[in-house]
């Protein structure tokens, strides 16, 4: 399919030094996943392999043991994305004759089941029209956050982070003010989970929309916890690694400020850079 | 709750010395998350903030943005786990008047929704009866590796890794032979996806079940990636990582041999130590 990575333009911040570039990102895309023509489950995944990916799950769920059990795989013919043509983004798995079909109601996270089309826009256009908050595009957005503020974010969430200390098994997320003063944090086996207790906290205690916060993740940043910025009304996603292409893609349809690599003195910036106070002068980009 | 660490039992391996005791691992258990009491998703969680996280994760799939639209959320009060007490794993969130319920079909990885008692327990117990390949527990089992081998997978790992290289932001997984040899590698955004993928190729070419294999992760090892592992019959899973107390629960409750924090000389084993070539001379506890 070779979609397994993408390019997209990212600002580059070295030491105060900026410059503007292209950057390789690995793709996210969500798979549906249908048994039989019944939709099953969908997963974010990175394309390629997508037959072994559904036979795979349905091994880990035991429905599949043997390739004599497997009848065929195929893209869903109909499953047209952008343009009118074939999204490659959802699978009909066919059972041999005899095998039987399970009761099975799992489902991973599903974000539209409207259509045959799934593709990323759709998951794109799936969280703009649901978000209460629209985040502020606007160059005079009243959110603005130094870098050096966002340099000294990673210390602070590792110096939090209690049983990580003690497991090194953990995610985390913390919430700072644009200011760096933390907020809240909290730790997980799942990443999304860290981020939705930091949610879930602040909503119980009337604080949404987070409209002047930073939000920042341990590890990776992946379209879900964009999603779960932008659903927040959070301005501002950092994360320690690499964001996804689908990660990015939202952060730009929904104005948040995405930042990716953040260690040291050095971060990338995928989107959003109107809430980050750049020195023109420093620019080289 | 109090649960957010548990202690096991590990074998510590440093270069070349063998020593045994206890460590702390982050707790991992399921919560259901019900929505008037009806079944919405089911998460891999560490245990703490519950109302936090099912109040967030609402908030992320657009059905609440404000405290006033939450009426309460509970325990409910008849998941009993093991012995009768309450398993504290499902939750109940009751909207307040006049918030509409939403027609929601998503959920999470289902592994079980056979009754209110949700546990870690039942987790387990679904995937010991559906498994069609019972891991050999026997001490004399055929399949046996040499630290040294497990030692020297990382780096061939690292080094099959391809997007990885451009893009910093993936997950792999490697299936490698007992002695070391590289039979595949899948590199996706989400671990369980590239698991999915090995697994999937292997049942394509009708390879199941994976009985004399070594499956290595990138990162930690959960819950689910054990249950991979054992459904596809894969007697040794290596992790980079920590792994959680559920996967090491699941392991040693089917005889999978879990390895962690494989760096360098060093590991840690959680479980299926038979399987390991370890030599009792070496043994200092």
């Amino acid at each position: 399919m070779g979609r397994v990575t993408e390019r997209r333009r990212v600002i580059r911040i070295r030491d105060g030094a900026v410059s503007t570039r292209p950057d390789t990102l690995v793709a996210e895309e969500p798979l549906e996943i249908r048994l039989g023509g019944k939709p099953l489950a969908i997963t974010m995944r990175t394309p390629g392999d997508d037959f072994a990916l559904a036979a795979g799950f349905l091994v880990s769920e035991g429905v599949l043991a043997s390739a004599g059990e497997l009848a065929n795989i195929v893209y869903c013919a109909g499953a047209t994305g952008e343009g009118g043509s074939n999204s490659y983004n959802v699978v009909d798995v066919r059972l041999a004759d005899g095998v039987p079909v399970p009761d099975i109601t799992l489902e991973r996270n599903v974000y539209t089941t409207s259509s045959c089309g799934l593709c990323g826009k759709a998951s794109l256009d799936a969280v703009r029209t649901t978000a209460r908050w629209p985040l502020d595009t606007s160059p005079d957005t009243p959110v603005r956050i130094e870098p050096a503020t966002l340099s000294a974010l990673p210390d602070r969430l590792r110096a939090a982070q209690r049983v990580f200390e003690r497991t090194g098994g953990l995610h985390a997320a913390a919430l700072f003010t644009t200011d760096g003063e933390l907020l809240d944090i909290r730790e997980d086996v799942g990443r999304h989970n860290a981020v939705d207790k930091i949610v879930g906290r602040a909503l119980q205690q009337g604080q949404l929309p987070l409209s002047s916060c930073v939000l920042m993740v341990s590890g990776r940043a992946s379209f879900e916890l964009v999603q779960k910025a932008v659903m927040a009304g959070i301005p501002v996603l950092a994360a320690v690694s690499a964001p996804s292409s689908l990660a990015v893609d939202l952060a730009v349809e929904t104005g948040l400020t995405l930042v990716g690599f953040l260690r040291g003195t050095s971060m990338n910036v995928y989107a959003g850079e109107h809430r980050l106070a750049l020195s023109a002068a420093a620019s080289t980009g």
